[in-house]
C-alpha cells in the first residue's frame, strides 16, 4: 500500500512545518577535518559518518551530547482484551509507577547515562495522576479495540501527536541535545505491527512476533486479530494518519508527534526498536523530511523490526537482541554517538601532532 | 595446522597458571535475579548474559566497571621493510607521543570514559624514553623481518609476555575493574595476519586486509609476502608459542601476556578488534581456560576477524566498520557491559515493584 500526502485539516497544520536544515558549512567542514584526525581515513567506520552529520546539525565542530532527555510515554491499547499481550493490562500503570520511582530499565539506564527521563502518561486506564514525577496528558484511558472499530478518534489522535509535540518543546527549553522516545503500553506490539502492516502494504504474519513473550501459538493468533482488522479498517485507511488513527496507539502518535517536532526544531533524535520505529515510519511518510534529524539504535529481535528499518532506509547502531522496548535500546546507542562527537572534536590532527601522512 | 600445548620452558613457567575461578555461588544467584527483574525474561539480550557473567567475575550482585584501564602496548616490525604498510615506520613514534599528549583516538576516548590510559612502549625503534607519560619496557628496538628469519629471539619473546603481565598487574594494583588491551605499529596487521594464518592453518589471502589503507595489489603483495615467510618458518612453528616467536610482534605478545595474567588474576578484559584479537587467539592456545575472563569489543572492518571470532568462538558487542586499532574498538563498547551492570545491579524486582508477571 502506498500514499498520497496526508490531507491536512486544521488540528495537525503543523505537521506541514518542514525539518529544520542542516548547516552545510559545517557539514562540509566536518568532512575536511575527519580527513586530517590522526587516524587512516576511513578507521573510525560508522563513528565518521555520525560526527559528521552532528556537526552539521549543531552547526560546530565540537558537536556534544552531555545533555540527553529521555521521555516514556505510556498507553493502553484496547486490543489487549484479545488477549495479544502475556501480561495483563494493569502491568501500564504499575510499570509508570515503576518509571517514576526509578527501578525500570530505563530509569537504570538514564541515571547512569546522565541523562534526564521524563514519563508522560498519554493515555493509559490507571490514575496516574496520583503519582509523583508523571507527566499527565491522556487522550483518553486507552484507545478503544480496534478489532471492532477505529482505535482513536480524530480529536484523540491530534491530542496524542501533541503530547509528543509538547515532550520535544519542553526538551528543547531544558536545553536537550538529544531526544529519546520511548513506550510502554500492554499490546503495543500488536498495535505497531498493524499499523506497518498497514504502511508497508505486508501481511501481519510477516511483521508479527512474540513481544513481551507469547508462545509461536499466541503469535499467530496475534497476526491473525491484525489481520482481521486491516481487512475491516483498509478503506477508511486512506493515509498515514488514518493508519494511525485506525490501528495505533495513543503512545504511537505520541512517539510520531515528537520525531517530526524534533526534526521541525533542530533537535536530534536517537529512535529506539520495533514500535519507536513504527512510529518513525508513520512520521517519515506524514514528513518526509524528518528523518534527516534522526539516528537508530538498536536493532530489535521483534522480527518484523528489520522491515521497517529497511523502509526508514535506516542502520541501527547496535544489534544486543533487546526488546524491551522503554527507549532501552536507543539509550545503550547513546554512548556511542557521545564518542563519535568527542572523537570528532577532540582528536589532533595531523599537522598539530606533527604525525606524517 | 593444530598444535600440542606449548613446551614449557623456565621462563614461560607463569603461563601454566591457571584462570581465576567464577564465583559460582554469584552466577547462580545472578541468573536467579535476572528473571525477577522487572522486564520480560530474556528482553534485555545479550546484556543478560553479560550482567550474569560479570557478578560471576566480580562475586556480586552489584558489579561494577567504574574503574577500567586502557593500556595501549606500541612496537615497531622488520616486516615494515618490505612496504607492507600505507604509513612509514615513523609514524609509531610519533602516534606514542600523540597517544601521550591525548590527541590520540584512545586517548580522547579514555578521557571521555573516564577510564586511565597508559601507553608501553615494548618495542619501537623511537627514542620514547624521552616522552613524558610512556613506560618503556622494549623486548629490542623492533622486531627482525621475519621474511628472513625469526622476528623475535626466545629471550625477546619472553620480555614481550612479560611487559604485557607487568601492565595487568599495574592495572590491578591500581584497583581497576576491567582491561582493555590496544596496539599501534606500523605494519602490525601483516605480523597479525602472518600470525593468524600459522594458527588457524589458513593461506593468507583468506586473512590478509587493507590494514591501514592498501589497495588491492597492495593486499595480494601482502599476502604473497606473508606466504612466503610462513613457508620459511613452517618446520620451526611446533607450538603457538613458536608461532607468536616467529611471525608476531611485540606489541601482539604483550597483549597476548596481558589477556593471559588478567584470567590468572581474575581481571575481566574486553578484547578489540584483529590484531588484538589474534594476540588471544594464541593466548587461548596458551591457555584454554583464559577466555573466560575475556568479552569481545568490536567486529573489525579488517576481512580476517570473523576468523578469529569463529575459533575463539566470541560473538563481538559492536559492528562499527572500525579498523584502527589502539583498543578504541573495545573502549567503544566499554558503555555496553558498563549499563548490564547497572541494569542488573539497580533494577526493581517484580515484587520490589509490585508489578504483576
Amino acid at each position: 500500500m502506498s500514499f498520497k500526502p496526508s490531507a491536512i485539516s486544521p488540528w495537525d497544520k503543523w505537521l506541514e512545518m518542514p525539518a529544520a536544515p542542516f548547516n552545510m558549512a559545517e557539514l562540509k567542514a566536518a568532512r575536511a577535518r575527519q580527513m586530517q584526525l590522526t587516524k587512516p581515513p576511513g578507521s573510525l567506520g560508522d563513528l565518521e559518518g555520525i560526527a559528521i552529520r552532528l556537526a552539521a546539525m549543531q552547526g560546530t565542530q565540537q558537536p556534544e551530547l552531555a545533555r540527553a532527555r529521555i521521555v516514556v510515554f505510556a498507553a493502553d491499547h484496547g486490543i489487549a482484551a484479545e488477549g495479544v499481550s502475556a501480561f495483563p493490562q494493569e502491568v501500564t500503570g504499575q510499570m509508570i509507577l515503576n518509571f517514576a520511582r526509578g527501578g525500570a530499565a530505563i530509569s537504570v539506564l538514564a541515571r547512569s547515562l546522565g541523562a534526564t527521563l521524563e514519563v508522560v502518561d498519554v493515555g493509559s486506564v490507571a490514575n496516574s495522576g496520583a503519582m509523583a514525577g508523571v507527566v499527565v496528558q491522556k487522550a483518553a484511558s486507552g484507545t478503544a479495540n480496534f478489532r471492532h472499530g477505529p482505535a482513536m478518534t480524530e480529536k484523540q489522535l491530534a491530542a496524542a501527536l501533541q503530547a509528543g509535540r509538547d515532550a520535544a518543546e519542553r526538551a528543547l527549553r531544558d536545553d536537550a541535545q538529544l531526544f529519546i522516545g520511548g513506550e510502554m503500553g500492554i499490546a503495543n506490539t500488536t498495535a505497531a505491527t498493524a499499523l506497518a502492516c498497514a504502511l508497508l502494504g505486508r501481511a501481519a504474519s510477516e511483521i508479527a512476533g512474540p513481544g513481551t513473550g507469547l508462545d509461536v501459538a499466541g503469535v499467530a493468533r496475534k497476526a491473525r486479530i491484525i489481520d482481521e482488522a486491516l481487512e475491516l479498517h483498509r478503506a477508511a485507511i486512506t493515509s498515514p494518519l488514518e493508519a494511525l488513527r485506525h490501528v495505533g496507539g495513543f503512545e504511537i502518535a505520541a512517539l510520531a508527534g515528537a520525531y517530526i517536532a524534533c526534526a521541525q526544531m533542530g533537535l536530534p533524535v536517537l529512535v529506539d526498536g520495533f514500535i519507536a520505529s513504527a512510529a518513525a515510519l508513520v512520521a517519515m511518510q506524514i514528513r518526509p523530511d524528518a528523518p534527516n534529524w534522526w539516528f537508530y539504535g538498536h536493532a530489535s529481535a521483534e522480527p518484523g523490526h528489520v522491515h521497517l528499518m529497511q523502509a526508514l532506509d535506516a542502520r541501527p547502531l547496535l544489534t544486543l537482541g533487546l526488546r524491551l522496548g522503554e527507549g532501552s535500546g536507543a539509550a545503550v546507542a547513546l554512548p556511542v554517538l557521545r564518542l563519535a562527537a568527542a572523537l570528532h572534536g577532540q582528536m589532533a590532527t595531523f599537522g598539530d601532532a606533527g604525525v606524517s601522512q
